[in-house]
């Protein structure tokens, strides 16, 4: 079959599509035609060989496709169209997936809509109500407000609850992108400072929770933005991972929970909960489509370079999508 | 009333005991006659002036004592033997306390025993359970195992959970009597190098909760005796600060969570419903004598200058009472 693999850690230069056997599934797993794959950061980290864990060297941690094989423990008919988190090998013609963690395409959506939901949508729901404890009469600052976690995690915070809404982005076609999608208030960082915005919006208090993908270069920032008994989601390092000095006083007078988290490494265990309780929680609201999934650019699997190439421009609205024949 | 004041922000000279108005409950509230006060790290703070968190000019946040006045909202009889937190006010003959954060003294307790109980067990249950989440598989590094908060945190994790139990502190009696308590493993943190005793004690994981009173100079240390998914409860900077260079790839790559927390400026709703979990879950233990409060020394209220400047000696074992003729 066709696959994506890296020759050697580095650039997008380094992504080529080859020949890869067949991936066999285990029991409790079941073999996806792949219709549609998508672009993550993590991919992008993963080929500069700057985290391994994980273990399949096909990159891809996201599909939407067919069941056209199964295993004994594995309760889900052939042909079933399904999308879902996988433990690598999503770039390619065939993958593997725990059946545990299948969730069910609705019918209105294409398999490239599909693609666009599992890991943006299952983060942003993470991020927001496991670990961020998002609550009705709170505000939550969302950094990268354009982006594949923050265009979700705007409709979520926006369908699910009546939390305030403030997101950050780069252009103004951006942060008009994000007001469309239910954000209150819209700051464009280049010409504003958005911590200032943040007080003004809070009546100086702050917020109660932030989606963070940007780490030192805004640590000071943040730190201000923050209401006190704030969750301060650490989820990217996008401008840069050393911060100079950290005052721990801050961080107590405010009472701060620092929470960093990733999802990819985390346990097929953690997965399927968090799958679950998803698709009792979320899944609903796409098949109402009170929400939906937001794609900038889809690009057929022998473009993989372009499409890493285009995330790493930050020019993207939504996610980047992966057609696979 | 005799009650302890502070002259000017300063050293434990600047406190002295003076004549002070009788103070006055509001609805809700009852007035007791304090038998014995504690001290606490944070009534150090405040006497320096380095937090203003309470508006009561006499310090003292936990008394145990006698009802002497109450009031409609407050359905507790006048003379009942009661512990708790108080919103400052604690150095004195008599305080106001609210209602709803009152707990009865246990029969076979002393005011004195009784005076050693609230502030440090009520942080060590919510620092161990509300924010550390400890389970009975996991393991907990306590530091300052000897001092009030560290001995009821080993006490509470040896009576409430199975999970294995490591405490540093600083002197040969004081790594003993952690033992005593029931410390699975205690380090002298002055003879050996507390993160490769926790790595070596836990397969090379680390642990899954630390109760964090140094800060900034065991950082380094304490982010290598982490393991992945732990929970790190800061309640303290003893060793100051301000850390240089934080890395947060390293917090990311654990998904830590740092919890910075104190107990004192936290609101009345917050320790009424802290006060009345500990009352169904800890007093019972307390009760049938499974755990004890342990004090250091007893010394009377005109001996707070000699009180303030042995905790900040770093002397103690346990509680340093006052007691209030």
């Amino acid at each position: 079959m066709k696959a994506v693999i890296v020759k050697q850690p580095g650039g997008a230069d380094q992504l080529i599509v080859a020949d890869y056997p067949m991936p066999t599934p285990k029991n409790g797993e079941v073999v996806i035609k792949v219709k549609a794959s998508a672009i993550n950061r993590s991919d992008i980290i993963a080929r500069e060989g700057k985290a391994g864990y994980l273990e399949n060297p096909i990159l891809g941690i996201e599909v939407a496709g067919e069941v056209v094989e199964t295993t004994e423990e594995a309760k889900i008919k052939i042909g079933t169209r399904v999308m879902g988190l996988v433990n690598g090998g999503g770039y390619a013609e065939y993958v593997t997936m725990p059946a545990n963690r299948i969730m069910i395409v609705p019918d209105h959506l294409s398999f490239e809509q599909a693609a666009a939901i599992p890991e943006v949508f299952l983060t942003a729901y993470q991020t927001l109500f496991w670990l961020g404890e998002l609550k009705d009469d709170e505000t939550v600052l969302i950094h990268a407000g354009a982006s594949g976690v923050g265009t979700a995690a705007i409709q979520l915070a926006k369908k699910m609850t009546k939390a305030k809404i403030i997101a950050t982005a780069g252009s103004t076609e951006k942060v008009n992108f994000c007001c469309s999608l239910g954000a209150d208030i819209c700051i464009n960082y280049k010409e504003q400072a958005f911590e200032e915005e943040v007080l003004k919006a809070t009546n100086g208090k702050g917020v109660d929770v932030i989606l963070d993908f940007v780490g030192a270069s805004y640590w000071e920032k943040n730190l201000k933005s923050m209401n006190t008994d704030g969750r301060w989601i650490l989820i990217g390092i996008l401008g840069g991972p050393v911060v100079e000095k950290v005052n721990l006083m801050n961080l107590l007078m405010k009472r701060i929970q620092l929470k960093a988290t990733l999802l990819t490494p985390r346990s097929d265990e953690y997965k399927k909960q968090l799958t679950e309780e998803f698709e009792q929680k979320v899944v609903p609201l796409f098949i109402s489509e009170q929400i939906k999934p937001i794609i900038d650019k889809v690009l057929p699997l022998e473009k993989i370079k372009e499409a890493h190439e285009y995330m790493e421009g930050n020019k993207n609205i939504g996610k980047i999508i992966l057609s696979v024949k």
